[in-house]
């Protein structure tokens, strides 16, 4: 059970109680905390928050939530719906050393809450990263929807694909896969990035206004949120025939992924990985255009741990479900990114990613 | 110029400098900090912070958004792309007192920026809420913005009217209604509330998998979201003919949203218009049916100041746009809620939003 394993983590801090969810906007959670209270208990809501330790096991939301936590929180919390301010309400509810979300806390609802507990109230102990530590390794059922989320793309990739590229502006291709998305029943898990020709060079395009012109090579980069849970994953195709320069860097690209796959599995460093990926790219002298990481885990929020880089401390261990995505940016002229989405066994991966890597030249 | 009131603000304060924007997570900001730093700066990336007073006036972000800064923020600002670690790179140029928004300021950034302060570096001091006041009052510009997205949105009700209600679940009518307004370029400005039936008594409702059956009651809340402003509206449409005390509370909620109309003017304080149009909605037995505020101020972000309800202590005032959105829920039956979106001034309203209020029944 979840909770027993944050209780484990509690205990080992010697903190009495452990106060999940976001303080930042109390009631109008962010995605992190989000993904946390939805990961202990189920509730996918944007205004709750848990407390664990001592025995204890409390689920907290307001009125406009009482319904849907009695459906969605699991049977070994406590469900409370709090009436009036919640920070005092909750202060009644904290003893001892009660380690809070440092990360998903603000100063203003620390001091709040600080000033509702009073001088001989609960300690409160900055304690954040521990549900994100346990969220790292996936179960079957979180490996099942990131599946279904990186297929629900790929179906996209396919039906974008299949529209054709050139004569389409950046923003008109991300859009329509975007909306195809919302047809298939998903979320978009972040905007879709199209960045086509010279816009395939700069690091985080934004679709623009742009036209794809014939021959021009195109990183579409995006991802499908399912069940909360999210797939990221990157293709570059060719709106038409290229260049033997452009090609070349296609190929260079392809292989330098084929080899961190070959090197990501259990007991691997994460630095390790990059550097693989990074080895050939440097060989063919572009080691100054590939200026990101390998790639990151994924889950309930599209970056989690671990992290996959060159100041990585991370180790790679079986149930990590991380992104393989290098890429080579020529300033002013085009950009190659292609990733995949990929699960860590002791063996060696399970690829989510079913989209072909082979170049796609589309009419 | 926004930058000079700001500055004003500061110097009031006794602050030396004063620092705009998220330390939730930098360089990924929530949309409350993205909002001020737009408002001030222009800019609108997801990493951007301000530094304003000493006659220093720096905008400062990171490698992604170089070009974009150039772009997009005022000239009165210098620009500046920080290369390493943003905050280490940010204690470096602050000296004295230096305000922070501490309610847009983690307990972990603010912890890692004093360490990188060390003890001799700037004091630190709580001081958010600034730019939000000055946000409060809407200029010419920002008014044609808000009414341009109240436009689009009436579009989107009078689209969604046209399709039918009876027979279509309320999810799939939010879901059109969103795409919708994405086709006509903007964005949803929340995501759509489609409540039918004994659902539209419910709080905060998400549009649910239930059909609309003919002759129920239908509330239908959104808003748009263009070049950063938002819309919001509600209209209750009829799915067919409906009985006589849904027709009289339908009656009752249009009367009450009327004479709310008539009350808000600057001077006026927010609770006195709230209470207005509670009076009438007491007198007819439903007061207990009545249980949020009369709305809020809306610009950048959907909820801004004033708030307007029973608690309110907030005075209107010319500039403010606000929603004016009384609502009566029956559990377990139906609800009601009219709500427009009004400019207030110093001898009334001016009203953003042009959909008919008289009942519409939709075949």
């Amino acid at each position: 059970m979840r909770v027993e394993r944050l209780e484990q983590l509690v205990a080992e801090a010697q903190l009495d109680l452990l106060l999940v969810g976001d303080l930042v906007r109390p009631g109008d959670s962010g995605p992190d905390a989000i993904a946390n209270i939805r990961w202990l208990t189920g509730f996918t809501g944007t205004s709750g928050l848990a407390i664990v330790g001592s025995g204890r096991r409390e689920f907290l939301t307001d009125f406009r939530y009482t319904e849907r936590a009695a459906a969605e929180v699991a049977d070994e919390f406590e469900k409370i719906t709090v009436e009036g301010r919640l920070l005092p309400e909750l202060a009644k509810r904290l003893s001892g050393r009660v380690g809070f979300d440092d990360a998903a806390t603000s100063v203003q609802s620390l001091t709040k809450l600080q000033d509702a507990l009073g001088a001989d109230g609960a300690e409160l102990v900055p304690a954040g990263g521990r549900v994100e530590r346990l969220r790292r390794s996936k179960d079957e059922g979180e490996v099942a929807a990131i599946a279904e989320a990186a297929r629900l793309a790929d179906e996209v990739f396919e039906w974008t694909a299949e529209r054709g590229l050139a004569g389409r502006s950046e923003r008109e291709v991300a859009l329509a896969a975007e909306a195809r998305m919302r047809e298939l029943g998903a979320e978009p898990s972040f905007r879709a990035i199209v960045a086509s020709g010279p816009n395939g060079a700069l690091p985080h395009a934004e679709p623009s206004a742009r036209e794809i012109a014939a021959g021009e090579l195109v990183v579409i980069d995006m991802g499908a949120k399912l069940d909360g849970y999210c797939s990221d994953g990157t293709r570059t195709f060719a709106s038409g025939e290229i260049g033997d320069e452009e090609r070349a860097v296609y190929e260079l690209v392809q292989a330098a992924q084929a080899a961190a796959l070959e090197a990501v599995r259990a007991g691997v460093a994460a630095a390790e990985a990059d550097a693989v990926s990074r080895r050939p790219i440097e060989a063919a002298g572009h080691g100054d255009h590939y200026g990101h990481g390998l790639g990151h885990g994924l889950g309930l929020e599209v970056h989690e741990a671990p992290r996959l880089g060159k100041t990585s401390e991370d180790e790679l261990a079986a149930g990590d479900v991380v992104t393989v995505e290098p890429g080579v940016y020529v300033p002013g002229r085009f950009g190659v990114r292609i990733e995949d989405l990929v699960v860590v066994g002791d063996d060696g991966i399970r690829n989510l990613s079913g989209t072909s890597k082979e170049l796609r030249v589309i009419g």
